[in-house]
């Protein structure tokens, strides 16, 4: 028996049960509630948070896992303690998670291996602020070093008044603050990478992210247009995180494209990532196997597309509150939908889409049909 | 919420919970014990024989499933009546079951349809065995009307003497007999077709499928050399059985192909099938995604194949016991490996392996590889 302990509930948790099941893994699960997304797809679930001692130890008990990881980063490094009081290692390990966890810990090390960031700066006075804003303003995107996702602590600014209130919540133990330039980019771009413990390394396909209010909301891979320098640039980056950051599983490096083809690194996450969902239905090894084998130190899988263009499109919760039940109303056979049996609620991720073809113009169009339907039908 | 309820706790049912997870649809399946294939992997579970009432209203309890299939065709009658008793729509029904299950009724049906059976005849005696080989002997295939599978049934003979135990146990309530030309073909293929109560039909690739005592082992889709006429004459009769029968979901048309290229029908089957999973990995709907649309009466999905060619090379039980254990030894990258969580016994179908590839032989010779390292290792 092979049991892949996981600390987290929602879709990307989900998402590995099915290919846990096909390999003949076993997924044990800690989810934040019975009706997570990822309570009744899991092999076997623990409810409780990541914080309760008793709930990690449950997630540990006898049969012992033989790897725990993690569906987000919000991480205490107490469950870390416990994983290494039972001989369960950790994947990724807090060392390499901390530099998807801290923004300001993250800049610094890409700093120091030399890859590109966007201009920045550690906040620590509104003073700080204005200096910054007066050599790369009029506007420029300030950040809490911790505790952000999906646009949440995240805010553009163009006068150090705005930037006052989180200042004065670092100062009294709260999240430090840094500035990053408003790049002036082309798009975004993401690179999935997949890393295990004995060191073998394999990229997906550099693709496009196309966000809506700091969100992704579609993906387009391959990247169109995407010369080789690009791709080459891209994975050059990408490897050379996972190898410095000793990453394990899989590793999203969110990019930005300039229009001069150069890129700087946005975030990373160490975790499948909503960029790399595609993969799924449009890999030979979707992100989430991917992840498994890779945590497992198993070989890694066949990263090659297998079509011309994949499209992936987040269906988000809108008019429907029955997603399941506006299955008879897709009328495009070839689209891959998948749900994750969420509650709706309006503008949430409920879902994804995702369509191969020959062209990405025709896949887009397709997937966007079939997410517009789940949302809000005619 | 939209639930699936299924009778049987093998494989078949196991592989419908991935995509029952990725579809948002909640399976809720009836195994024969709580270490079966399937149970884990279900989101719900009912521990019980189909023959057993209590077990089987607890299979149809509240929240009433939304439908109710099987994944294998041992169905006693009393599991519909009491289907029909919650108003639970049985798919396929057993009017259309009936030709799985009895394969005199099924040569019976052939011949009214016009589809082309093997010289056969129903067996009550050993004198029309007698007469049988004389006019198509020297040998005949002797088959169990019921109950037979995986080579279990079937007996090829030369004699009428051998076929005496069987007569006399259908004169006492046993199992019908009957006797089959054993026709000189030159390959064996397979036609998957899907249908939805409300009529949408959908074939597969015609594919091959290499045999081993009497036992699906590998498959290879699309078929080789298939002819565009040899195609049409299999889409032909797999679209005549799907509609004249009734059958709601998969079905399996086993056929020979003869030297002339002319086709016989050799066996159905009303459920997902060995020769269908090489579509998993392979077509862009995989036939366990297909069979839970079609008995929920949604739009079928793409039966379109993702490569030029998909090989499928059943795991057989062999040296080894813990299966998972081996996979870092899997050294082929594209390999998609399934395990069924069975325990281990020589011969017993415990997974199966799908490569896909620009050839056939390439991807056979890579398939058996890692077919042969979870059977046996070095």
């Amino acid at each position: 028996m092979t049991i892949v302990a996981v600390v987290g509930g929602g879709q990307l948790a989900r998402m590995m049960a099915p290919v846990a099941t096909e390999m003949g893994i076993t997924l044990r699960v800690l989810v934040e509630s019975a009706t997570a997304a990822a309570a009744a797809a899991a092999h076997e679930t623990v409810v409780g948070m990541p914080s309760d001692d008793e709930a990690v130890k449950a997630l540990l008990a006898d049969p012992v896992p033989d790897v725990l990881t993690w569906e987000h980063e919000h991480i205490p490094p107490r469950v870390v303690e416990l994983a290494a009081s039972r001989g369960v290692p950790v994947r990724p390990g807090l060392h390499a998670l901390h530099y998807a966890q801290d923004k300001i810990a993250m800049r610094e090390r890409m700093d120091e291996l030399g890859l590109p960031n966007p201009a920045w700066r550690h906040v620590r006075s509104a003073d700080d602020v204005a200096v910054f804003l007066t050599e790369h303003g009029p506007e420029a995107v300030l950040k809490t070093s911790r505790g952000g996702y999906d646009g949440k602590g995240v805010m553009i600014i163009d006068s150090p008044q705005q930037a006052e209130q989180w200042i004065a919540a670092a100062a009294e133990g709260g999240p430090r603050v840094l500035i990053e330039a408003k790049v002036p980019f082309a798009r975004e771009l993401s690179m999935q990478v997949a890393r295990t413990p004995s060191g073998e390394v394999r990229c997906y396909p550099l693709v496009e992210s196309l966000q809506r209010d700091g969100v992704c909301a579609e993906v387009v891979a391959p990247a169109r247009d995407a010369s080789e320098e690009l791709r080459d640039q891209a994975v050059r980056i990408g490897e050379t995180i996972a190898a410095a950051l000793e990453v394990t599983g899989m590793l999203a490096v969110e990019l930005f494209e300039r229009a001069d083809g150069s890129l700087l690194i946005n975030e990373l996450a160490m975790r499948p990532h909503n960029s790399g969902h595609w993969s799924m239905d449009g890999a030979v090894t979707g992100q989430f196997e991917q992840h498994l084998r890779a945590v497992l130190d198993w070989p890694l899988g066949d990263t090659a597309p297998l079509a011309g263009a994949s499209v992936m499109v987040n269906i988000l919760g809108g008019k429907r509150a029955d997603l399941v039940a506006a299955w008879p109303g897709v009328a495009d056979a070839g689209a891959k939908v998948h749900l994750y049996g969420k509650d709706v609620r309006p503008g949430r991720k409920v879902g994804h889409v995702t369509v191969i073809a020959d062209d990405a113009e025709d896949a887009l169009a397709r997937a966007r049909a079939v997410a517009d339907w789940f949302r809000d039908g005619e």
